[in-house]
């Protein structure tokens, strides 16, 4: 559906939430009732300083009349390395070239933004304190870095201190938001300049999310930050947090759950970890689902560095495999971030029509090997075939029927949940797959005029 | 801080989720970088004609250049019940008048949507099938009603089948996304019209969420509805899910977890719900947290009726307690949603500045009772009381310090997550409160050019 269709369908979800029928919407607007119905037929836009003026009689944001853009209909969206070298720029650092960036595949819809870095500084030594490197002050996306070549990955420790990791094609790192690093080429006889791809993306934190902590303001936001440097801690914070949401105190919680105040009191504390049937007794009686109360069951580490050496690697499927995998760095924080070497292990065309991969999250794949591979794929009953180039990049909708083929093809593929995966997508399944084609785009106002005796 | 400076940090922060320096944005958009960098000032909005330029240049939405906008930067946002009654419209349905709607409290920084409806539609028997009540199609936004008065409550039942419920002062409801309902006035001698408070909000699906959704298109987007008509059904398609992002079939996972195929298949297929330990082998094999395999503790009824007198009520604080709680609809499902009706039990100004009450939810609070009650809060160090009368409502930002005071004042408060609680707020702490300021809103570009060796 096209972007006049879908923003027509989203002014007519808003009216509904406001519960204004187009004709006191129009009064409200001060416009006729007929150009307020020919926005909403999605002939044309409704028009920037018409979404001004509504912002500002009714509590809604302007962004709200703004849609999603969907720059990927046919549910993959590729970039020619060609095209990514038109997009190379050298930034400098203390004056020196320090980066040369090229652009990778980013599309509207997924939450990527990848980029392909060639280290531009060089360094004889593996010290971290290299008077050469000069470093940033992290950013809010979270990073994921395949290395390509001899790269030094500088980056800052728990406890503030200075590291240095020595990579090497295939090793790959997970790095979490804000933490400061740097990258350099390591001196080598061949001249060879290191390469990174340092595939940047937002998790459940980007877009709007950011936008509310942001209009609740930096004083009472900071309240969200909970503690969770440890599991106890963490379970301590979350217990803290329903019990108070649910305005329950100590006393009150004690004669509801049988546990004693000093028990309470120390899992608030988080010196110790609630036993399981104490946790679900609190869950409860606070007539919350027990997840809530779960603290995560890791606690990892701000930075992941991962040697390719060492990954695991199986086939795909296991009997008459069509690829081999190899896992790449990730965090457990991150259940639905999935970096994978994908080796291709068929070439045949005869497979052509066995779409064997299709995974519910949003994939971004590089080519990193020297051989073309062809993406197979179908989306609303078409099916396509494309030759990926090494260095091309692209961006695949979650979904998508595909597979990979070709000889010799390496890929690399990072897969994300975007927006959907996990609370939202629980929320959509509770609401049942009946209704659910509701929630993409509401087609009908919430009630008929006419009246509905029958149902 | 206002609109245009946030504006301002959310453009840095789309350039440096772009990895482009002013010079870089300005070459790509085609206008000099002094003006790039006055809109970077904070001192004159980016406009919506470039805005639009932007979107066609790079893979972002025009949406992600307008913020959410802060109505409420004192932390409570009042609205009278006279400013209610202006908004007064009254709907027909089959050409009778079947509602008075009035707007009650909402705000840009909330998600609630609430409105005070009257019945106008009078029925004379408490008949499912009653010919003069006109049922509506059911709407995206879950709904939290409270009741005053004689009202039935029409709603289509689990099967289909159409349910009344009667209802009276102080009973309320929730009601899932989509179910088709409707309410009446039953016929009394007094002549009053019953009357709903019918508080609609988004969740987790809303705004960005539904957008994405729709940009990913109805075909491909219908795959994230998963079957949650059981806890079995639900924890075999969690595992599913995750099994096929994962890029792992059944003899590998077997492999990893040491569990035979044909419990594997069992768990996939449902029949049986998985024991803990070989759920925590299964999210060791996948490596990813516990939580992402746990079904709901319970699925709920898509509708939940609530009568008054059946309700859990309790003290807040235990000893010496200011208010009377008494919890009111919910479901489960949302966790971060709770209801409550306060009773007010303190009148005297001595106690004003203990502020008992904060909470990490938005609120949503209507003065139900007769009498005025002060809500006295603090934000940004400021104290402020203000006097709520009767059909008042107001909206808190989460985690104000507030309290309510006055004689025999009676409050509804509803209490939902927004976009922040639940996945986001523990990506906040496990990114550390230490970085958490950064994540509202970013305030540096991700590197200096005049380099940084020491960090």
């Amino acid at each position: 559906m096209n972007y006049k269709k879908r923003s027509a369908q989203n002014l007519l979800g808003i009216l509904n939430d406001l519960k204004r029928r187009p004709e006191d919407a129009a009064a409200d607007l001060k416009i006729p009732v007929d150009e307020l119905n020919y926005y909403l037929s999605g002939e044309k836009e409704i028009p920037a300083e018409l979404i001004r003026r509504a912002a500002g009689i009714w509590p809604v944001n302007e962004r709200d009349f703004y849609c999603v853009n969907d720059d990927c209909p046919i549910g993959v969206k590729i970039m020619r390395a060609k095209e990514s070298a038109k997009t190379s720029r050298v930034m400098k650092r203390a004056g020196q070239p320090y980066y040369e960036y090229r652009d990778t595949v980013a599309s509207t819809v997924g939450q990527f933004r990848p980029e392909w870095i060639k280290e531009l500084c060089i360094v004889d030594n593996n010290s971290a304190n290299h008077q050469a490197v000069q470093w940033n002050n992290g950013h809010f996306l979270h990073q994921f870095t395949y290395f390509i070549g001899p790269v030094n990955f500088y980056y800052k420790g728990e406890r503030g201190d200075k590291k240095v990791a020595v990579m090497n094609t295939g090793d790959s790192m997970y790095i979490t938001p804000f933490v400061p690093h740097t990258f350099a080429t390591r001196k080598n006889r061949a001249g060879e300049k290191g390469l990174i791809l340092a595939l940047t993306y937002g998790n459940k934190l980007a877009g709007e999310t950011q936008q509310e902590l942001s209009a609740i303001g930096p004083e009472l936001a900071a309240d969200y930050a909970l503690d969770f440097s440890t599991r106890e801690k963490a379970a301590a914070s979350l217990l803290r947090f329903h019990r108070e949401a649910a305005g329950i105190d100590h006393p009150e919680l004690t004669r509801r759950t049988g546990l004693s105040l000093s028990l309470l009191e120390k899992y608030e504390l988080g010196t110790v970890l609630p036993k399981p049937d104490d946790l679900e007794a609190l869950a409860e009686a606070l007539n919350i689902d027990r997840r809530e109360l779960l603290p995560p069951d890791d606690i990892q580490k701000k930075v992941l560095v991962n040697y390719y050496r060492t990954n695991r690697r199986w086939d795909f499927p296991s009997i008459d495999p069509a690829y081999k995998l190899v896992e790449l760095a990730r965090t457990s924080h991150l259940s639905h971030s999935r970096a994978l070497e994908l080796k291709v292990l068929k070439q045949s065309d005869k497979n052509r029509d066995i779409l064997d991969l299709k995974v519910g999250l949003h994939q971004y794949v590089y080519n990193v090997g020297n051989s073309p591979v062809n993406i197979n794929w179908r989306t609303d009953d078409h099916e396509y075939c494309e030759s990926i180039m090494p260095n091309d990049s692209m961006y695949v909708k979650p979904f998508v029927p595909h597979n990979f083929r070709g000889p010799d093809g390496k890929l690399l593929v990072l897969r994300i949940g975007g927006r959907v995966a996990g609370e939202p997508q629980r929320e959509l399944s509770l609401i049942g797959k009946q209704n659910s084609a509701r929630a993409f785009g509401e087609m009908i106002p919430w009630f008929n005029q006419e009246g509905r005796n029958k149902v």
